[in-house]
C-alpha cells in the first residue's frame, strides 16, 4: 500500500532549500535556519541568486551546481519563479517538492492557472508537490523541519497531524509546547495540487514513531478514496479528524426529505463512522483524545471508577462520564471492604470513592490499586486537586508506577494550575495523560472505549446481493427524464428489481379507467394524482384515502384531479394512481441522497409528512452490512420502537434491515439517481411494503 | 433585601483566630498566616490553648481575654470543641463564625448530632454560621482571607464564586491564577448548617466589586426561596451557575409520561431558566463566560463579524458561531468596499474576513474598525494566531484602544501558547477577554447575546387567572384517594373549574347505560375501560374509538370490559367511560410533575403514546406567563407545527398557551397533585379540547 513516491519528503538523503536568504525578516531566512537547527543529519544545500554563505554553507547561485546527494527541494521563490525552479528540479533528478511560496490558487484566476502549470510540469517530470502556499513539513524524529515557524521545533512525541490549515499548524505547535504535548510529524498541505490528504494519510501511518494521526480537514478531495485509506488505517492506529465547515455550504434546495436532512456534513459524519474515524468536536478534543490514545491501554468495557480527595470533583466527573456514554463501575463486595479498612469512616465508598482531603500519597496508590484489580472496573479517572497536606507531585510520584504496570486505563484530572505544574511535568514525562478539569478527562477515557469497540467489531463487508434483477431495474429507470421524478410505475417495478416489496399502483387516465383497475386490485384502496410536477401530494389534497367501491374510486379520480390543478394550475397531471392499501403497519422513512463526495448516503427513521420537523433519522452511506442497518434502527426511535411499544405492536425489524440494505444497494449500484425516498415503509408483524417511492434522477 | 446579619462576614472589625496555630502542617497556622498576609486591616487576634505569639501577635488562652474589636470568629478547633467556642463568642458578643473544623454531618450521625446542637447553640445566641467543613471566605477587595489556601491569595477581580465544594475552591483559585483571572470573593460555605447558597447570593450580590456570580451547585435547599432571590439578582448582575449530578438521582418510578421526563435535571433546568440564570456545561465554561460578562459590552443582536489572519481557524469560528446559536453578519457594502481597499486581492472579504497571514497591527486595527463601524455588525471574535512576521503583543496593543472604546463587545481567540504569552498579559491587563481556541471565544459572545435579551425581556409577572372555580375544583379533589388516579369525571370537572376545554366523560355500569349514554353524547363516541388500577388503557385494548350507534356502544361496553379483565385479571372495573369524539385536531401533550424542591414542573411537547421515545418536549417552572408558554411552543416540534406543516392545517396556538397557563396556575396551587397529564390535548382549527386527563395525587 506505501506509496514510494512520497518517500523522500520523509526520507531525504539530502535537501536544498531554493530561495534561501540571509535577511531574517525573509521567510527564506527562517526556513533555513529550522533546517539546520532542526538536526537534520542529511546533507543541507541552499540556492539564492544572493551567492555566499548562510549558516557556516555555501550559497549556490544555481540548483544545477548543488552537490549530491538532493532528494528533497523546499522552494520559496516568488510565485512565477516556481516554474523554473522546477524545471531546474528535474533536471537535477529530484522528484519531491515543497512550495512554499503562495500567489496560485488562493490568490485567484491568474494565480490558479500558474497552479495548473505548476502541476503539469510536476507530472511531467515525476515531481512530487506538497503545497504551494504551504508551512511545509515537520518531522520531529527523523529530525527534519522545512517549516519557517518560530523556534524551538515542537516536543517529540507520537502524534503526526496533517493540515488543511497552515495558521492552525503555527497556532497548535505553540500551544502544544504549553501542554508539553509532542508531535511525531507535523504536515501542512497547502492548496493539495498534488499531494492531497489522502495521500498524506497513508504516508504518515507508515511511519513507525507515529501511533496517532490527526487530521484538519475543511473537505476531501475524492471522498471514497479517502474512506478506503482511511479505513485501513484506522484499523492499524487512531485517525481523529477536526471537520470544519459545517455550515458553510448552506443546505441546497432539496425535493425530498432525505434532500432536505442528509446535509454534507451529515455525510461527513457518516463517512467517518464507516472509516473508523473519531470525529472531534473542537481542536482541544482533538489532542484531548490523541493525549490519552497515545499512552493508555483500551479498557474492556464501559464500567469505569472515579478516585478523587474531594467530593465536588467526583460528581463533575460522574455526570461528564455519563454524558460520554460510559458507566460508573459497581464495585464488588471485596473492594467496597478493602477500601473500607483503608479509608476513614467519613469517606465515599460507592463509586466516586472520595477518599477525603487528607489521602495522602500512597492512600492514593492504595486504592487506585484496589479499584484496578476489581474485575468490575474497566478503567478509572484519577481526580488530584492541589492536596492540602501534600505536593501533587509526591501523588504523582507514587501513582506512576502503578498506572504503568495496569492494562486498564487510568487518566487523571490534575485540577488546578501553578500548584500542580510539577506533577503535571511528572505526569508528562512518564506518559500519563492529565487534564485540567474532570470533563475533559472522561472525555478522553470514553474515546479510549470507543476505540476498544471499534477494534472489537470485525471488519465487516458489504455482502453483494445475488437475486437481483438488473435488467429490469436498468429498464425502469429508462423511463426517467433527466432532473424529473421517475412515474411510479417504472418507480415501483425499480424497487421490486431489487428484491423490496412494493405495493403495486395503476395508473388510470379516466373515471372509468379508475373504475375497472379498483376492480383488479381490491379494496380498499388509496388515489394519489399523478403528476410529474407535484412531489408532495397530500400537502394540497391531492390523496384520497380508503375508497371502498368502484363508484367511489371514479368520483375521487374528479377530486382529487380537481384538487391538484386548483392548487396547481400549470401542472401537468397524467391521471390518477391507484393502490391497494395496506393492513395497518408502523411507517418508517428510508431514504438516499447523493453526495458529491461519499455518493448514496441512506437515511432512515420515523416517516411520514412530520420527519423534516421529528428529525428522528440517522445516517449511514452505502453500501450497509446488516450491522449498518442495525445500527441506523437502534440510534433511532422509529427503530426502537419495531420492537414494539405500549399498545404499539412489534414489527418486522428484520425486513426493514433487509430493505435498508438492498435500497442502499441500489443507490450504490445505480449514480444517476439524485435521490430515492421510501416514505412510507409500511412495516407489518411479518414483512414490510414500500406504500410510496419518489426517484429523482 | 440586605440580611444585615451577614455584614460581620464581610465588614469585620475584628477577626478572631479560635484555634490558631504556630505549627505549620496545621490548618490553625495556614489561616493565621493568611489572614495576616491578606493585608486585612481591622484586628487580628489569635486564641490557642498554647499561648505564646504568632506573626507577632499575643496569642490569647481564652475568647474573653481578646481585646475589642472583633465581629467575625473563625473556628479550628476540633469538632467536639466547637460547641464551647461557639458559647464563648455568644460572651464575647460576635455575631458571625465561620466553622472550619469538620467531622460533622458530613462524618455519619453523631457528627450530624453535633452539627445540630451547633446550629440550636448558634440559633439561641443570634451567631450566623457559615460551614462547619468549609474552607471559609476570601475577599480580595477588602481584603480579607480566613482560609488556609496555599499563598498567594488570588488576584484580585470582580467575579464571586459561591461553592458548595471546598475542594473545588483550591482547584479553581489555582488554575484562576494560571489564567490571570481575578475574584472578588470566594466563599466555601461547607456543610451550610445555617447560611446556604441562597443566603450567599444575595449577600454577595450586594458587593460593589462583583460583577459577575458564579455558583457551583450539588442542589439548592429551598427551591422557591432560590428561584426568587436568584431571579432579584439576576436582573443587576449576570449569574451563572454550574449544577452537577445531573444523574445522581437517577429516575424514579413514574406514572405518567410527564413523570418519566421530567427528571430534576430538567426541574434545575427550567428554574435557572425561571430565574435568568446561566447554567454552563463544564467549569471551563463557566469562566469563560464570567470574564467576558465582567468587561463586555453587551450586543444589540446575534450578528457577528469574524476577522481573522488565517482561513482554518475563521472557519472553526464559524462553525462555534453558529452553534452557539448566533449568526454570521453581512456586511453593508460601504464595510466591503472599505476592506477591500485595505486589503490585498486574495483576501476574503466576507465575514469571516481573512485579512491573509501578513495583516500588520495597523491592518488589525483599521478591519476592526470598519467592522465594528457596520451597523449591521452586533459584535465582533478577532482570531489571532502568532502572527508570522509581527509579535502577538504589537497586535494586541494596536486593538485595546480600539476595543475600549467600542460599544459593541469584542473577544479574541488568541491562539497558542508561549509565542502569545505577553499578548495575553497585555490583553488581561485591559480587561479584554482572550481564549485559546475559537469555539471557546464564540461561547462567550453567545453568552453576551443570552445575557442582553435576558436583559431586553421586561419582567413577567404571572397575572393570576380570575376565572377560576376554586369550590367546584375543591370538590372534585375531594374525591381523590391519596397515591390513586383521580377518576375521570372528577378530573374532568377539576379542569373544567380552571376553564380548561374537557370532552365531557360518562360512566357507564352496564350495557344499557352505555347505550343511553351515547344517546346523550352525540356520535361518534369513544370508550375506554373505567378501573383506577389501568393507567395506560389503550396498552391493553381498554379503549374503543369512533363507536357510531347505540347497539355499537353496547357490544362495546362488553369487548371493553372483557380485554381490561384478561389482561388484568385482578383490576378492579367500575364500568366504562364514554366520550363524546371530536374533529380531527393536532394532539399534544401537557403535563404538570410536582418537584420537590421548585414546585410544579410543566411539560408541553408530541403527545401520543410516543411521547417518550420521541423526546419531543419542553419544560417551564409553573406558574406559567404567556411569553414563558410560547417559548415552551417554540421549542418543540409539536408547538412550531401548531402553525400548519405540509398538509397539516395550522391549529389554535392561542388556545394552547391558554391552556398550558392554565394547567400551570392548577398545578401551582394544588400541591396535593403528584402528577397531572392531558394526553392528548386536541388542537383544531379553533380551540383545544383536553381528550384524556390523569391525575395523581
Amino acid at each position: 500500500m506505501t506509496d514510494n513516491t512520497l518517500t523522500p519528503f520523509f526520507q531525504p538523503r539530502g535537501v536544498v532549500i531554493v530561495g534561501a536568504s540571509s535577511n531574517p525578516t525573509k521567510l527564506g531566512y527562517g526556513v533555513a535556519r529550522n533546517l539546520v537547527n532542526s538536526g537534520y543529519d542529511g546533507a543541507i544545500h541552499f540556492v539564492s541568486q544572493k551567492s555566499g554563505n548562510l549558516f557556516g554553507r555555501p550559497v549556490y547561485p544555481t540548483l544545477a551546481e548543488v552537490p549530491d546527494p538532493v532528494d528533497l527541494a523546499v522552494l520559496i521563490v516568488p510565485a512565477p519563479g516556481v516554474t523554473d525552479a522546477l524545471r531546474d528540479c528535474a533536471a537535477r533528478n529530484i522528484h519531491a517538492a515543497i512550495i512554499v511560496s503562495s500567489g496560485f490558487r488562493e490568490a485567484g484566476a491568474e494565480g490558479a492557472a500558474l497552479e495548473a502549470e505548476v502541476l503539469r510540469l510536476a507530472k511531467l517530470s515525476n515531481i512530487r508537490l506538497i503545497g504551494p502556499n504551504c508551512i511545509g513539513l515537520l518531522d520531529t524524529h527523523l529530525p527534519l523541519d522545512t517549516t519557517f515557524l518560530p523556534p524551538p521545533m515542537p516536543q517529540s512525541g507520537d502524534v503526526a497531524f496533517i493540515s488543511q490549515s497552515g495558521a492552525i499548524c503555527a497556532a497548535i505547535i505553540d500551544w502544544a509546547r504549553g501542554q508539553g504535548f509532542g508531535f511525531s510529524r507535523l504536515i501542512s498541505l497547502g492548496n493539495q495540487a498534488d499531494v492531497n490528504e489522502t495521500d498524506m494519510l497513508a504516508a504518515v501511518a507508515e511511519d513507525e514513531h507515529t501511533r496517532v494521526l490527526t487530521l484538519y480537514l475543511e473537505g476531501v478531495s475524492d471522498g471514497q478514496r479517502f474512506i478506503e485509506a482511511a479505513a485501513r488505517v484506522a484499523r492499524r492506529k487512531p485517525v481523529i479528524a477536526l471537520k470544519v465547515g459545517r455550515f458553510a455550504s448552506g443546505q441546497r434546495a432539496a425535493a425530498s426529505h432525505t434532500g432536505a436532512l442528509a446535509g454534507q456534513d451529515a455525510a461527513y459524519t457518516a463517512a467517518f463512522e464507516k472509516a473508523g474515524i473519531f470525529r472531534a468536536g473542537t481542536s482541544e478534543e482533538m489532542f484531548d483524545w490523541a493525549s490519552a490514545l497515545t499512552s493508555c491501554p483500551l479498557p474492556k468495557g464501559r464500567k469505569m471508577a472515579v478516585l478523587t480527595n474531594a467530593g465536588g470533583p467526583g460528581v463533575i466527573a460522574a455526570d461528564a462520564l455519563e454524558i460520554h456514554g460510559l458507566t460508573l463501575a459497581e464495585l464488588g463486595a471485596d473492594t467496597h471492604a478493602a477500601l473500607a479498612s483503608r479509608l476513614p469512616p467519613a469517606a465515599g465508598l460507592h463509586n466516586p470513592i472520595d477518599m477525603l482531603a487528607s489521602a495522602s500519597p500512597e492512600t492514593y496508590a492504595a486504592c487506585l490499586r484496589l479499584l484496578l484489580d476489581d474485575p468490575n472496573v474497566d478503567g478509572a479517572l484519577v481526580i488530584l486537586p492541589p492536596p492540602p497536606m501534600f505536593s501533587a507531585e509526591s501523588v504523582a510520584d507514587s501513582l506512576i508506577p502503578l498506572i504503568h504496570t495496569s492494562p486498564k486505563p487510568v487518566v487523571v484530572a490534575l485540577m488546578g494550575e501553578t500548584l500542580i505544574q510539577k506533577a503535571a511535568e511528572c505526569f508528562r514525562l512518564a506518559r500519563v495523560p492529565e487534564y485540567r478539569f474532570p470533563e475533559r478527562a472522561a472525555s478522553a477515557l470514553a474515546v479510549l472505549a470507543d476505540r476498544a469497540e471499534f477494534l472489537g467489531k470485525s471488519e465487516q463487508i458489504p455482502a453483494p446481493l445475488l437475486d437481483i434483477d438488473h435488467p429490469a431495474a436498468q429498464a425502469a429507470l429508462a423511463e426517467a427524464k433527466p432532473g424529473c421524478f421517475l412515474d411510479p410505475e417504472p418507480a415501483t417495478r425499480l424497487l421490486a428489481a431489487y428484491g423490496i416489496p412494493t405495493a403495486p399502483v395503476k395508473l388510470a387516465r379516466s373515471e372509468a379507467e379508475a373504475a375497472e383497475s379498483v376492480a383488479q386490485l381490491g379494496f380498499p384502496v388509496a388515489l394519489k394524482v399523478a403528476s410529474p410536477d407535484i412531489p408532495h401530494k397530500s400537502d394540497l389534497g391531492g390523496v384520497l384515502l380508503n375508497v371502498q367501491t368502484a363508484e367511489e374510486a371514479a368520483a375521487g379520480f374528479l377530486t382529487v384531479k380537481e384538487r391538484a390543478l386548483r392548487a396547481r394550475p400549470d401542472a401537468k397531471i397524467e391521471g390518477v394512481h391507484l393502490q391497494r392499501m395496506l393492513p395497518d403497519g408502523q411507517e418508517v422513512i428510508i431514504g438516499a441522497r447523493r453526495d458529491e463526495q461519499f455518493g448514496a448516503l441512506m437515511m432512515f427513521g420515523s416517516g411520514g409528512v412530520e420527519v423534516e420537523g421529528l428529525k428522528d433519522v440517522a445516517f449511514a452511506l452505502a453500501p450497509l452490512t446488516d450491522a449498518d442497518a442495525e445500527g441506523m434502527l437502534r440510534r433511532t426511535w422509529a427503530g426502537r420502537k419495531l420492537a414494539g411499544f405500549r399498545n404499539i405492536s412489534p414489527a418486522d425489524a428484520a425486513a426493514v434491515k433487509d430493505v435498508l440494505v438492498r435500497l442502499a444497494q441500489l443507490a450504490h449500484d445505480l449514480p444517476e439517481i439524485g435521490e430515492i425516498e421510501i416514505n412510507p415503509l409500511s412495516v407489518m408483524e411479518k414483512g414490510a411494503v414500500a406504500v410510496d417511492v419518489r426517484v429523482r434522477m
